[in-house]
């Protein structure tokens, strides 16, 4: 069995061996560039786990795994454009260290080659893994979606929200660990169980997430903390606390939502604040254990050997505490 | 064997049905919108073609069929955003009637949903088409990288044109052909010849959209003439025109390219004459011709019966004359 580190490295061996044309340079660079700069890998991870789960031998799901961390980085690459993000992970964006038609025609070559590098995996079930990428593809554009419609409304609702994680972030774990395990044969009931680890696990890391976007200690989590507050964003914080506020509570919220602040973190502070009056900042974590614990839960049931299952559930311990 | 216009309305009935979901609204309005402006559906009825030469059921192509118009109108959604064209076929363009945002999301939608309507295909060679599909995806966007790139130079060779035009607008009809072929259990060699056929049909219908371009009649030809003149886009006409004009000519092709004319159409008309008077009008025309004529050559020596050519050559011959 593997511990996370190792499918980590093997991953990463793996991934510099795309072997992408080197022209036209503008089409190609971009891509290059996004793939090098290296966040957690989790989710070409993940699929290597589930493969573990049924296998001692991963290779076989190298290829899948790359599909997947190739389609994520792409959808990185124009949701930063969407999103007018000028950093990823420390480096400038690929719209901005380019422009906007580089980082739009480098991102649907991407997303092209994704699918490309799927092809490479020899398997009968080449159809049925074709089907749940395409499936989660084109979900995670509606979560975008979905996402962006939020941005002008004011009413969204806490399961409009989850609808929208599910759909932006954990549909892609869930495919991931299915990926995983149809490569390795396993039954149809198997791959529903790693289906819904995948998701309740994309589920609870988001909404750390959410937690850690407002709570968290800049040091540890890496990004400027209280960008969410600053946009107005419809997390699970601000939609509960809208939901639960006292009418003093609810004053101060919308006058914080609709004020334009000179100073940025004298907002943060006071939102923060009212988050943690009405206790908004307990309930998320809650719901993040009831979210991982789900994925464990699912995981003891399983009918592989306990051993097998280590891996997985110390990486889902490990991000129950994470901090970054 | 069907005609044309048969294959055509077969395809036309079958893309209504493509039964996108309806929420979000604004991610799957703009792939409907798209669609919905129908163009000549010439490249899903040459897949259509393809097949009805090996079958006289071609009805087991219009899953494929589907996807290669799918990608297209994926292509002119995000071209239409990167070259800034507000209009299309008369109607706006998806950033322009939407935003840029929308565009680029529904887009990315609509490729996913390429390849999921290609999922559709029942066939053991499932894999095959796949892998020309996201070839032909990649090559697509190989060529537009190049036509951008080609916006900043003054020195693009012939060679490197016709090498664009070959990856931006050739590979598709190539590729559809052989799709076509492939479903019906064409041989491997057949399945090149489909190719190669696709392919120069490709190279002469993109010649004669930048012939049409200048020395069209805008009456028939739908579109402004001209285009390609005022944003100085080197094409054939240009490329060569730079190659062969004596120094007065080559004098006046450079002022015109350089200058800042108030009124286009002077513009226009100048370039129109260099090209006329040089010649290259009727250059293009002759090389417009050789690449149908091979093209029907390599239909002429398909080993199957020559009454099931006809619709593929009488599409041939009368694009030749073609004026729109």
């Amino acid at each position: 069995m593997y511990s996370f580190n190792e499918l980590a490295e093997l991953f990463e061996a793996s991934i510099q061996k795309l072997d992408l044309p080197k022209e036209p340079k503008l089409l190609y660079q971009p891509i290059e560039y996004t793939l090098a700069n290296a966040g957690k890998r989790l989710r070409p991870v993940m699929c290597l786990m589930a493969a573990n789960l049924f296998s001692d031998k991963v290779e076989d799901a190298l290829e899948a795994a790359k599909a997947i961390e190739v389609f994520h980085n792409f959808t990185l690459l124009h949701d930063d454009l969407m999103d007018q993000a000028p950093i990823r992970r420390g480096e400038a964006t690929v719209y901005k260290k380019w422009n906007d038609n580089i980082a739009i025609l480098s991102g649907d070559a991407m997303l092209i080659k994704a699918y490309q590098v799927l092809e490479g995996i020899d398997t009968k079930d080449f159809k049925q893994i074709s089907n749940v990428f395409s499936k989660f593809a084109l979900e995670v554009c509606e979560g975008q979606q979905h996402d962006m419609d939020f941005e002008d409304r004011m009413d969204v609702s806490l399961e409009e929200y989850i609808n929208m994680i599910r759909l932006k972030t954990s549909v892609l774990f869930a495919g991931a660990m299915q990926i995983g395990a149809i490569l390795y044969g396993a039954t149809e009931k198997e791959q529903e169980a790693l289906y819904s680890i995948g998701l309740n696990f994309g589920l609870g890391f988001q909404l750390q997430d959410d937690y850690l976007d407002s709570f968290g200690d800049v040091k540890t989590f890496g990004k400027k903390i209280g960008g969410d507050i600053i946009a107005n964003k419809k997390t699970f914080l601000l939609i509960k606390a809208l939901e639960e506020a006292n009418s003093e509570q609810l004053a101060e919220l919308n006058f914080c939502i609709s004020s334009d602040f000179e100073n940025e973190q004298e907002k943060i502070d006071r939102v923060k604040n009212i988050y943690s009056n009405i206790g908004v900042d307990q309930e998320i974590k809650s719901e993040i254990a009831a979210y991982f614990n789900k994925a464990l839960d699912s995981i003891n049931n399983l009918e592989v050997n306990s051993e097998k299952k280590k891996t997985l559930v110390s990486l889902i311990d490990k991000l129950m505490d994470r901090n970054k």
